[in-house]
Formats: structure tokens, sequence, C-alpha cells
């Protein structure tokens, strides 16, 4: 991956690790360029095979502050484009991240507001330090959920957790989102990133690319499936393939040998025929 | 709303909180007069702009004993109805609860049982006194479980949970149902009404009607969506709507000048033209 | 049921309950052969009606430590079958269990790995010895989640969950695993069988067996459907056709005799027409 400028973001690569880090004015708060350039990176960090996984985070004291209300009280008229026709930004958003080809670590450092706690919600996976702070506060400004977070907000915390912040808006604490399964740890401020990175470390230095971007595919389109006969169809097509690639050899070798595994393939080549399979 | 007089409920509204107190014989057993009146009384809450939540609780040591057993070893005999016309009394009224324009709390406060476990599950969230207990006893019955409760109850939670409880038709305690996700919060009976106005206030006082009865239906409805996509195209209505709206200049400079909101627009008339979308 | 013999299988049963222990060679490795095994051991249980639940171990230290990989690096490899045809055998398994009449408890003793992990999910509830160590290590061989985890991970443990196991591979101890729901429930070794019987015990001393056949496909179909609706149309039928069954009486009678039922129907005869509805 080049290193890129952007005007809304950092970015850093180490250890196969893309640490992308949200930096703007108001803090953090999310606006149209921040949007096109957090799709722009992620198209550029699903192209390099360099990039194992990828840590999201914000700089200085808040994570993101939402949508940037810059505008005042017409921050979220959007006329210009015809009913119908207008698409939410914080959606076009999750759509993209719940494409990606990599794992993606939400780290909230801070307040995570509005589209600000939405956008985490297609992220595999949610860490928290004590500062962070979490809302669903639309209600409370007269708008609604975005970001897709309809359909990620009851998957990942339940429906009745999810009504709750819906309804009052309220924003909780660390140890709140952690108790309702909003985040999955909670650490000091100081530890954030680095147990962010030993997490995305186990990924990156244990496992097959080809395979954790084929297993990131099958859980986040199964969890919108009928019947389990659909895993069972592409996951039969999937284990028949990955059974007779290089990857497979290089992990039943490592095993036996007990040994790091090696593996060479790459997803920008080495993807099989039928993926993506749901398009 | 008018104070109607029901013979199986009482009803009260206080800081456009409405509670629905059950109040029937045999602990407050189901019957197919209190199905026509919580119908009614649903309507009613629904049409009236100044109820903001609803409270639904039993009256006396009971919650809700489940269906009235009057009819003896008669008492599930309906041959009245055709097979394939006949439909479930409960699921008449979860699917009506499930269609709520307001959120609605359940306040368990003693035996809840049968119909009276299911009869909770599309409620938003189920709060219990020390006192509550909880089963989901069909199949000691001879019966299967009802009022959409095959659909509600592994959402609410989990698969595995829902499997034991409906499988050995156990009556669960306050404390066990806590842990295992089928109620949030777990208080002293005497705190028990005072805990559900709290939340049930927290959001009357805060947020847009309008918000919460668009945000309401869209968790609802995207528990059953296979994709988010489905989730982004009715959020981004919503979205573009609410940001040209009265309530989002209200929840914006209400915002800014540190101060609650006042909203003035009213589900009864003020909902957009899309809703509700799902027809 | 007959006391059959099987090559990779122990069974035995008591007190209506079948115990089906993996015993092979390898930590009771998965091949094919033990699959045919248990399909034929499902089939048998699902027509025995003395069966009313079922117990699912391993002998010995281990539970299944997956896929036996007597074949080296060509373990996985499945190039008889042509590409579309070839069907996963982990996935055959699920969807045997997956259709199940009688429940189902997975009580790990050890190591259940790979298939020997992915296997359990379709089972109705897990619990696991203090011993117990469970892994979806299928990205560090090179490979792909199979036997529909795809589907059934993310709704046993949440889609965080099951993206941070799949990705990482890594093998988490008993009690992470109760942690994040995977088992509900973790005991010493000499307590896991004695404590899954007495959950067995609980469904089949108390319970109408037509009920929970019924039940058992209820919830799982459910798990799979769009509308609560869906859920409110089968369960009607059900609700009408129970209420007028022999069982029922049984078990309102003995409810206000306050004893234990004594249920006659048998699911292999006695199940409705409409039984199986979802085909």
């Amino acid at each position: 991956m080049q290193t890129l400028t952007y005007k809304t973001l950092k970015t850093e690569v180490k250890d196969r690790i893309l640490t992308i880090t949200l930096c703007r004015e108001n803090m953090n708060a999310f606006n149209r360029e921040m949007l096109t350039e957090l799709l722009h990176v992620f198209d550029e960090a699903d192209k390099d095979d360099h990039i194992r996984a990828i840590i999201f985070t914000g700089d200085g004291k808040a994570f993101c502050a939402g949508a940037d209300l810059g505008r005042g009280e017409s921050s979220f008229k959007n006329t210009d484009t015809p009913t119908n026709e207008f698409r939410d930004g914080g959606g076009i958003l999750s759509l993209r991240v719940y494409e990606l080809k990599k794992p993606i670590i939400a780290a909230i450092n801070g307040a995570a507001v509005g589209v600000g706690a939405t956008m985490t919600l297609p992220m595999d996976i949610r860490i928290a330090s004590t500062k962070a702070k979490i809302g669903f506060v639309f209600a409370r400004r007269g708008i609604t959920p975005e970001a897709c977070s309809g359909w990620f907000l009851p998957r990942v915390v339940g429906i009745s957790r999810a009504a709750e912040l819906v309804y009052t808006g309220k924003i909780v604490p660390a140890e709140e989102a952690l108790n309702i399964g909003l985040v999955s740890r909670v650490v000091e401020p100081e530890d954030l990133l680095s147990t962010a990175r030993e997490i995305a470390k186990e990924i990156a230095e244990n496992t097959s690319a080809i395979s954790v971007t084929l297993s990131r595919q099958l859980l986040w389109k199964m969890m919108g499936a009928n019947h389990p006969r659909e895993s069972h169809l592409i996951e039969s097509k999937m284990i028949q393939w990955t059974g007779q690639q290089e990857d497979v050899r290089e992990g039943i070798n490592s095993f036996f040998e007990k040994r790091k595994p090696n593996f060479q393939m790459k997803p920008s080549k080495d993807l099989p025929d039928f993926y993506p399979w749901w398009e």
C-alpha cells in the first residue's frame, strides 16, 4: 500500500497491520470527505496482500463524535438528491466494511456517537478504552439510526438491548457497553492499541489470508441466510477447493512439524473463481 | 386516550406513560376477552400522541399464569374453527405488539407462565421483580409454544437457551432469567414499576416520537432481513426525510443550547408517506 | 433400538436416554466411517420412541480432534467428486442433526477441534468439562469452516465472537467457552455426564415427546424465518392439533392432580399430517 496522504485520516502499516486513525476537527466528526477517504483506504487495503488485518481508531480524545453539525439545524438536510436516489453515507460506509476482505477491529478510544457508533457495527470486533462512551443518539436529534444499524445493531447486542439504546438515545460508558456485548473487551486507554494489535497479530501470524478472506464473507453472509443448507453448499465448494491448494499443505505440514505456518497464497490473485459467490 | 373501562385490564396514564395491568381471576389468566381488550388498548395507545411509552404488568402476585384452564382438559380444544383457519390468540397478540408504534416494557412482577411468558417476547424490554418466575411450560401440558415464540424466543435468548427452556418446560426464577438474557434487569418488587418508569421517562423526555416510531419498526423488521442493504434502503429514506422536518431542527438546536428538546411532531399525523414501508 | 455394534461409536440406552460416545483412534478423529455410523445411529434414534433424548460425548481424553489427517497434506483433498457435486461430510452430519426429532446435548469432555467443534453447533445444548478446549482452527490449516458452521456459529455466539474464533483459529479453554456463550455450563470432568443426564431426564420425565419433537423443529426452523408471521401460521396449526390430542388431556390432568405426567403419544406414528411442514 502506498503511504497515501489523507485529509481526514492517518494511516500506518506495521507488522502487516494497517491502522486507520480518524483525524479531523470537531472530534473527528464524520463528513463526505471522510467517507470518500475511508472508501479509498479500504479499497487499497483490500488490494494489498501485505495487509492482513485493520485496526480502526480515533485521534485524540474522541473516536468519532458523529455527523458534522457544521451546517447547524440544516446539517441533515439533503435535498440536492431526489427522494429514492439519496443514499445514506454511513450506510455506504457500512456496506463497504461488510464486503472487506480483511478483518477489522474497532479500537474505541473515546466518544463514539451517532454515525461514530454505528460505523463500528459491521466491524468484526469492537474493543474499548475505559474512556469510551457510545451513544445511538439519533432519536434525541430528531433523526433515525443509519449506517445499516437497523440490521447490524440487533445482531450485535440482541433486539432488547438494541431497542433500549435506540429508543432512549442514551450514551453508555465502556463498562456498560461490555456488559451488553456491544464491545468484547475494555482496557485502560494506554493498552487499547496494543490489545487490538495482539488480536490482529494472532490472525496475521497464524492463519492463511485466503482462509480468512473466505471465512469472513462466509460468516457475515450466512448471518442473513434462511437455512444452514445455504452454508453447506458454499462451504462444500470452499472445502473442496482449499483442500487442493498450496496453503492447506503448509497448514498441515506446519501443524505436524509444530511450527508457525508460512502461508503464501494471496487474496489479490489466488481467490477461487467462485469468489464472490453472492453476486 | 379515553379512560376506558376494561374487564380484564386496568389502565393508567401518567407522565405520558400508559401502564396496562392485567387484572383477572385465576392469576390474570389469559382468555379471549383479555385478548380483545388488549388489542383495543394497543390501538388506542397507538392513536394517542400523548402516550410515548407503555408499561405492561400484572395485578397482585402473578404477572399472567397462562391460558385459562377453566374448561379443564378441553381448555386448548378449538374445533369451532376449521383447520387452516384457526389462528392462535397469543400469536394475534404478539403480532399486534410487534407492530406497535410505541415502545413497550414488560414489568414481570410474578409468575409468567405459558402465554404469560410468550406474550412478553415481542415487547422491547423485559425487567423482572425478584419474585418473578418464568416458564415456557407447553411441553409439560402436551401442547406447543405459541404467540410467535418460535420466532421470538431464540432471538431473545439464543437458540441454545431457548431449546433448554422449551424442551424441559422448566420454570426459571428471576435471577436465572437475568443470567440467560430473558430479562435485562431484576429489582426488588417495590422497585419494579419505578424502574420501568425510569426507562419509559428517559424515552418520553428526551426523544422525538417520530424518531422512536420509525426506529422501532426499523429494528424489529430488520431482525428478519437477509441483507444489510435492506436496512440501508429504508434508512436512506428515513434519514433524508427526517433531516428536513421540524423535529431535527429542535433536536440540533436543543443539543447546541444544552437543554431538553421539545419535539412537536406527532405519530398520528406526521409520519412520512412511506410508513408503513413493509406492507 | 437394537444394540447395534459400530466401529467408531459406542452407544448405550438408559432412562430413555441414548448416549453416543465417539470412540476411534487418533483422539476420536472424524472420518467417513464415523459419518456413516452417526447418520445410522441418528436414524435409529429417531425411529425409536423409547428414546427421549441424546447425549453426545467422546471416549477417553478427547471429544473429537477433528478430521483424520492420516493422509497427511492430502487429507482434505477430495478430487474424486466433481466440483459442484462434492458435499462436505461435516455439513451432511450437521444437517442431519438439525432435522433430529430428539433433543441432543453435547457433553464436551476434552479437545473439540475443527469438525469436532463444528459438529456440536447444531446440537441443542453444549456443556463442557473443565478439561475441554474448543478450536475452530480451519484458518490455521489453510482451509475454511464447515459443517454448516458459517450458519450456526454466529447464531450461537454472536457474529463478533464467531469472527474472532474463526479468524484467529485459536483454541479456547472451557471457561472462555462459557463466557462467550459457546457452552452453557462447565463442570468438573467427573460431573459431566451426570449433568447432561440431569437435563435429559428433566425432558424425559416431564414432557410430551410429541410436544418436544414439534417444538424442536419449530425453534430451529424459525431461526431462519423472515417474519414472526411464519411462526404464527405453523404454531396455529400445532396448537389447534395438539389441543385435541390425548397428550394435552394428560398434561392438563396431571397438572391439576399435581403429579408427573404419563404421556403416551409416540413420534414414530402420532405426529400430525402436517409434519414435516417445511418440505
